[in-house]
């Protein structure tokens, strides 16, 4: 039987060493700690990233960790990595710069075994900050920061395409990315657009409901409310006008449904944690 | 049974009146005299667009044609115009602005009618100029001209999502957009280019494999050969290295295998003929 893993974007900059809430949840996911979880550092320019998630994710007490440094297109040929790959119960792919990632794995059997095992294998798929860029069909690659929509203030190009149903972005409230993310979902209001804070990940199941965890928040525009936009006859570097977009800011417990739409907030705690907190003075 | 239809990209100024070979084969594959033709005018800002088609298909003898002019997102909800779409044979998007196609259709019924129907019940769907480029998951909204790659030349952004294995331009060798063609896969040489030339159409079977139709040429960039790509250090503005692109140019009755990448030249005429042909003086 074929089913989909998880697809877990997160916002960049999550917590590693007092909580890790974000990926301790990951590797719970993936099996615990016979969880086989490869680490993909390509999107990073520091050496020192492969091993600090070996470190992290040690002291969660998984015991089988790889890291598939992929440098250049001619690596992503390598039957031994791959073999690697086909053998993982979870791939994390670290931050950096996700236009790094796409030219080096984009069109390699990576991406098509990435897209292969997690659609039918059940492999789970997380990504932090450029690594939750490319998760989906459409990437931002790059843009401008401000909270006004301008025509041509996003570069959208595609990513690994493991789901077209959101435009994800990352460090969202902290380096002011609304305008952006409301510029590309302007251009064509079919997509969801998911602004991660750091810190926050969104767990996308195979019924494509996503769950929020992590300190921060999740700001999902959903544009198919949409009205009306003024990009087709926007000038460039100009303001667009666009009418009646829902927005919603989930935090940690919160769900929203990427298909039907529909927002809920986090669960009630049990009763007797409810109580206790209304006891506090 | 389900079967995909027929997705027909044509590169703009297709031949109307003398020699209108790409529209007839396009109403041939529709069934004919008898075929339910649906012409979506949206792109166009001119009132005429709609009116010049239902002239051009009449002479080509359709008898079923309808012009559903959908210019404001709440048009898009209209269920009488639904249930036209819904027993159409083919449907045809005429050329003008691309983004006022996204921008009008995305994320509604239409565009979920579109993708249905053409992926599950044969609807063949043909577009001209930006009626082609809204056509693929990707969707070239606009950029520069220039053969060469630029960082920052081409805006994506999410198209009808018919078909994720190309990203299609068009009025290709008339507007010199070779450059932007492969900036938009140098970002992620995952997808094939698909330049179009004018009165030039890629008519795309439920395999994925393309055959050219017109006058002009295809120029297909396959970039899945890539060895290296600058676009992850390429300043703004600046030129990108891009190595070892595979480039096909095809002419009427060549074939391209999207999925298998491989590419067929024209099948040789009927002995018959390469006779009548060699005696000519």
């Amino acid at each position: 039987m074929t089913h989909r893993g998880m697809i877990v974007p997160i916002g960049g900059a999550e917590e590693k060493m007092r909580d890790p809430a974000i990926l301790s949840r990951f590797v719970d996911l993936c099996g615990c700690q016979d969880a086989r979880i490869v680490v993909i550092p390509t999107a990073s320019s520091l050496k020192s990233t492969g091993r600090n998630y070996i470190t992290i994710l040690r002291r969660l007490g998984v015991k089988h960790i790889k890291v598939l440094p992929f440098e250049t297109r001619e690596d992503c040929l390598r039957a031994d990595w791959l073999a690697v790959l086909e053998a993982a119960d979870g791939v994390f792919l670290t931050g950096g710069n996700q236009l790094k990632l796409s030219t080096t794995l984009g069109g390699t059997p990576v991406t098509a075994m990435l897209r292969r095992r997690n659609a039918q294998e059940g492999l789970h798929v997380a990504g932090t900050s450029a690594g939750a860029a490319v998760l989906g069909e459409h990437m931002i690659a790059f843009g401008n920061e401000g909270s006004t929509p301008r025509a041509d203030m996003v570069t959208l190009a595609p990513g690994f395409g493991l789901t077209n149903l959101a435009i994800i972005d990352q460090h969202f409230r902290q380096r002011d990315r609304l305008g952006r993310l409301l510029t590309a979902l302007a251009y064509n209001p079919e997509p969801v657009g998911i602004g991660l804070d750091e810190d926050t990940a969104a767990f996308i199941d195979a019924d494509d409901v996503m769950t929020v965890a992590g300190s921060g928040a999740i700001t999902v525009v959903d544009p198919s409310t949409m009205t009306y936009s003024s990009m087709d006859s926007a000038k460039r570097h100009s303001p667009v006008c666009v009418l009646d977009i829902r927005v919603h800011v989930l935090v940690d417990g919160a769900r929203f449904d990427l298909r039907g739409r529909t927002a809920e907030p986090p669960p009630l705690p049990p009763r007797a944690t409810r109580r206790a907190q209304a006891r506090k003075p």
